[in-house]
């Protein structure tokens, strides 16, 4: 059902933190072969494996278009479910429901007006029509109640959450033209307040360097470790571009506060060392007008960052990178009660646009 | 997960009374337009109400082909979850999933092989992939097992299941060449009692007079009033072909035992006054090389006998008929404890082929 009054915080309901026990976790089949290289075929082992992996700590839900339907369900993972859900593409963290819990045992979701990334003005691409259905479908299989913000435009990429009132965003995404160009800083923050349940949000200034497909989504730049302690995108090379974007949200975050008064401890995750497209991988990718291209030399904005979360464990994407072990280690000794489970390939997600994180989306337990 | 190994049988699983209590009904949404007169708007009518009604008693779930989506979930109808389930056709009864209980908390499910009831021998539309395909789909949505019957051909229709060891079929269906050409009658007993966890199966020889669409369903014939009292679709006029089918399988019923022993009750229920499609409705339907088609003047196979069950109530298919009346008061004395609900309208169903227990499928609780 939809809600058509009230909002989140008038009825008791917020997002919990990434790391409060799940019910399960979505993924959706990836398929486009004007994003993802050679049919999406290399894409597809490297999301068979992140699930394989991800069931084996709770129940993971594959939304899958209607024409690899067999293929998936023929695959017969145990503890997956394979449900149909047409898409325009896998980002299921910013198409995808974002659930609330009231702590009650209630849950309801959030369904934000998805529009490709900037719709018309800068969206990456067209048309976006059953991406914008994915939340409600979601809701509807969980037997959640969903809020759609009719007409507010946002990604769950672009939110970072620590289930204690305080909410992370870039202005870089949130202020950008293609999104609500109509509304004010304090307008849009006022939204995510109301549909979050949160007190308080914190805007860092850019995401991370070369993100051209998200404008700039925050899950590239911090992840809470607990309330009060966050992990932050990190680059030593003051020569490289993305020094400057990672010292201004340190700055930034060191001179804030969250929603609880706290000031933030925060740990430095180093960013892969600069990751190019070759010519073979760009070659890989159907060319189709009005859909963003993936050309030979252009740098993909990689993030450690941009972990998965499940039960008891952290998804970290693998690049074949000389900073992939640091990344495991980091991560470890933030998350000491985790299995930290390295995630192959992690470059194939990296060349449709985005990593483990864009690729999931939770169901907390209610 | 489908399963590999052993049988609902010898997992200790099998099909429950329909009367049993539920966990939620499906339903999928109609829209061929070559079977569905009118572009389908007058039976989503019908649909749609019937929704409403079993939406009072128990969680109602409409799978949906995504053209239809947006449009069904803007119904915001309470109780009533809208998901993605790729159709040929609305008779989830007969494509949908057989759920089945241990008793002991489990749910699984049989996974029917479904050829569009005949396939390309009689089969009466083509193609039917998607068809074939909703019954793990619902099982992927309940997180129930399944046990797929990979090569013998049943649909759900064709089978009345008193959860008490008793199955009941027609020898019309079952033995239909368009199904299982290369298995016996023993043979095809053999898998019925495997799959449905059941002792002993009874063989109606005809379905009712009229029913080429399912060559002869059991669920336009007999119905449980409990295990042991049976509902049967009777005629009282001697001279109409479906008397000597009624007492046919009045006499057969007599003559035989069910699973425990017991001599059958039997509750005559009236079919309705012959009933013939109209110029207008066959007008109606578009025509469609391989799709059985709906003539002027063919006379339609009508029972009340096809009724819905939910928990707490009856749902009575009424057809602005003669014996529309004495249905409601027949299944009433039948059922003192449940609410008959009078479904008005069901002619724009059995102008499709079928009644209101053929579009729906029922979830028992485990």
């Amino acid at each position: 059902m939809r809600i058509n009054q009230g909002t989140p915080k008038t009825d008791g309901f917020y997002m919990p933190c990434e790391l409060a026990e799940h019910r399960c976790i979505y993924i959706l089949w990836p398929e486009r072969p004007d994003n993802w290289r050679n049919g999406a075929k290399p894409a597809q082992k490297v999301f068979k494996n992140l699930i394989e992996v991800m069931s084996k700590y709770e129940p993971v839900v594959v939304g899958v278009n209607q024409d690899q339907y067999a293929h998936v369900l023929g695959m017969n993972l145990p503890n997956v479910s394979v449900v149909e859900i047409s898409n325009n593409d896998s980002w299921i963290r910013d198409t995808g429901a974002t659930f609330l819990i009231d702590g009650k045992g209630g849950l309801r979701a959030v369904d934000w007006t998805f529009n490709g990334y900037g719709g018309l003005y800068n969206g990456i691409y067209f048309p976006w029509d059953y991406d914008d259905l994915i939340a409600a479908k979601m809701c509807n299989i969980e037997y959640a109640d969903r809020y759609r913000t009719e007409g507010f435009v946002m990604e769950g990429g672009s939110i970072a959450s620590d289930g204690e009132g305080t909410v992370i965003v870039t202005e870089e995404t949130c202020l950008d033209p293609g999104r609500n160009p109509d509304m004010t800083k304090e307008q849009i923050e006022e939204k995510l307040k109301e549909y979050l349940g949160a007190e308080k949000v914190l805007w860092i200034p850019r995401g991370i360097y070369g993100d051209e497909d998200t404008n700039g989504h925050v899950d590239n730049v911090v992840q809470f470790v607990a309330p009060g302690k966050l992990l932050l995108s990190w680059e030593d090379n003051e020569d490289d571009p993305q020094y400057e974007r990672s010292k201004e949200a340190l700055e930034y975050l060191q001179s804030e506060t969250d929603a609880k008064g706290r000031k933030f401890e925060i740990v430095k995750l180093h960013v892969p060392a600069p990751m190019y497209i070759t010519k073979e991988e760009s070659e890989g990718v159907d060319s189709v007008d009005g859909t963003l291209p993936r050309n030979e030399g252009d740098r993909m904005a990689g993030s450690y960052i941009n972990f998965g979360i499940v039960n008891g464990a952290i998804l970290c994407p693998q690049f074949d990178n000389e900073y992939d072990a640091e990344a495991i280690k980091v991560l470890q000794e933030c998350y000491p009660d985790r299995v930290i489970e390295p995630i192959a390939g992690a470059r194939e997600i990296l060349l449709g646009g985005g990593n483990i994180h864009c690729i999931t989306q939770q169901v907390p337990k209610p």
